[in-house]
């Protein structure tokens, strides 16, 4: 196995999910990491030294972890929260492990590398932009007035929010964004949008403005996979059509090639359909849920489906 | 190279000098650890978590990382604190990873153990009982006064008193064994005590009335390394008989095969010699230092004097 270069974009479990899975088809993959998380302990780790919230990166760092009963291990261990509401109460390993090497060497992906190399991960993780982010959206808090917005901020506010959101903006709003992920959407054969958290994971990346160009330029073949779960807090009431809808509200002139649904999500075939042909794309309806758990990608058919996607 | 089993007893950088060049000579090193450290990271993860104070086994499993790039980055890693005075200011990496483990499974020896298989370890490292200790020094404060003691307690406060240390003793006075340590030094074919910080990392082993039964009784042979450095803020004044002398008031009956000194610190050679002879040693004087850094054992010196001494 060799694969296509697979640059994949996200954070969070989604983001997890889709590297679980492409690890299955390629052995060449770049993530790309949301970097606004500003609750927990990336948000206290964030307070306390400045830094990038590392949660994101770890956890893709914790899904490129080695095959194996030692990277199983690490995997276990990165992801493990101190108990209790002391000074470490709540602190996820990982994210002390790519602090401490923050603190060595204050160039995040340098640490980041580092992190890869301790744990003979598979690919790399980088940081959507070099500069920690907040997440600010317009929100409709009364669904009798709709048209009556309020900006929330904090990634961890809007994912937790009570009202609608309509649009979501990055602070700073021209973030700099990292070159070695300009580099790797330049030269990758494949960019993977989704699945994920949609305001707070999927379309940030979309905000940043270097990105954005480079992932609307680049000479890849771009892939988004969508939700197994449409109605979130972020995304109450939302169809598949409209995850669609806001993903091109947010990025006006992107292109797509294939957009990735499981069959549970489609209430509207020929919508969706449409929907998707806007975008240049192609509409590929896979069985890829897990019987295990409602909403969550199973990682195998996922990376069946990726396989016929970048073989077809 | 497959060498003796070695158990080696101690703490602090005095335990990792010794693994260091142990790691030189032997494919089965024990290393059992003072869990007494109540001071700095350690001192607050104990009151944090109510766990053994990690720091002296962080230290033991630094020396025994990995000898390759990776390791050495691991071993750097480990020992890294974090900077600031916030909450996670002044931690080391690795005891967070130690009592991480320990949150994952209280068994402390299977954390280690687990910690160990993670860093691709040499050896293993074992906590010398089974509940964190105290320490408490007999210590006279006036040096017009030296019969006027006075009782010190703590590791960290008795490794910086400004007075005198006359003896010292744990709390509890009785402390569980871990068995897997006494049977290491049933099994092992060489015990190795020293160097280190003489009351708070050499001595107390000989307390652990358990751990001090094993190593009266083991059929293994028994040596003692002298520290490079004699007169510390715990020694001052102490002669190499001295240091001698208060090893034999802290364990009646031990008996010694070898005693380990490097030429700098011999004063009185006769005198040393009739002290060792009187623990049924031989006195071995042997260049072990490092012209780097004064008072610091070289790890192949030692490998070398170690070698000598197992092979003879």
């Amino acid at each position: 196995m060799s694969g296509p270069h697979v640059v994949a974009l996200g954070g969070g479990h989604g983001l997890a999910a889709s590297l679980s899975a492409l690890r299955h088809v390629s052995e060449s993959i770049t993530a790309i990491v949301t970097v606004a998380d500003n609750g927990g302990s990336s948000g206290r780790l964030r307070e306390e030294f400045g830094v990038l919230p590392p949660g994101d990166l770890r956890m893709a760092l914790s899904a490129l972890c080695a095959d194996s009963d030692w990277g199983h291990q690490w995997r276990d261990v990165l992801q493990h929260r101190f108990s209790g509401d002391g000074p470490l109460g709540g602190h996820a390993l990982g994210n002390l492990l790519i602090v401490a090497l923050w603190d060595l060497d204050p160039e995040p992906v340098h640490g980041l590398q580092l992190v890869g190399r301790l744990l003979n991960a598979y690919g790399r993780v980088l940081p959507m932009a070099a500069v920690p982010l907040e997440i600010a959206a317009s929100v409709s808090l009364d669904p009798e007035q709709p048209d009556q917005r309020t900006v929330v901020t904090g990634q961890h506010q809007v994912a937790r929010t009570s009202g609608l959101i309509h649009s979501v903006a990055l602070l700073p709003e021209d973030p700099p964004a990292h070159p070695d992920a300009l580099a790797a959407l330049g030269e990758c054969d494949w960019i993977v949008l989704g699945p994920g958290s949609w305001f707070t994971s999927v379309l940030p990346h979309l905000l940043v403005p270097k990105l954005r160009e480079a992932l609307l330029h680049s000479r890849a073949r771009r892939l988004l996979t969508l939700n197994m779960e449409m109605h979130t807090k972020e995304t109450r009431g939302f169809s598949a059509v409209r995850h669609i809808e806001s993903l091109r509200e947010h990025a006006e002139g992107l292109r797509l090639d294939v957009v990735l649904a499981d069959p549970s999500i489609v209430d509207d075939e020929s919508a969706l359909r449409r929907a998707v042909e806007d975008l240049g794309a192609n509409l590929m309806i896979q069985h890829v849920s897990t019987h295990l758990a409602p909403g969550i990608h199973d990682p195998l058919r996922l990376a069946a489906a990726y396989r016929d996607i970048f073989g077809g």
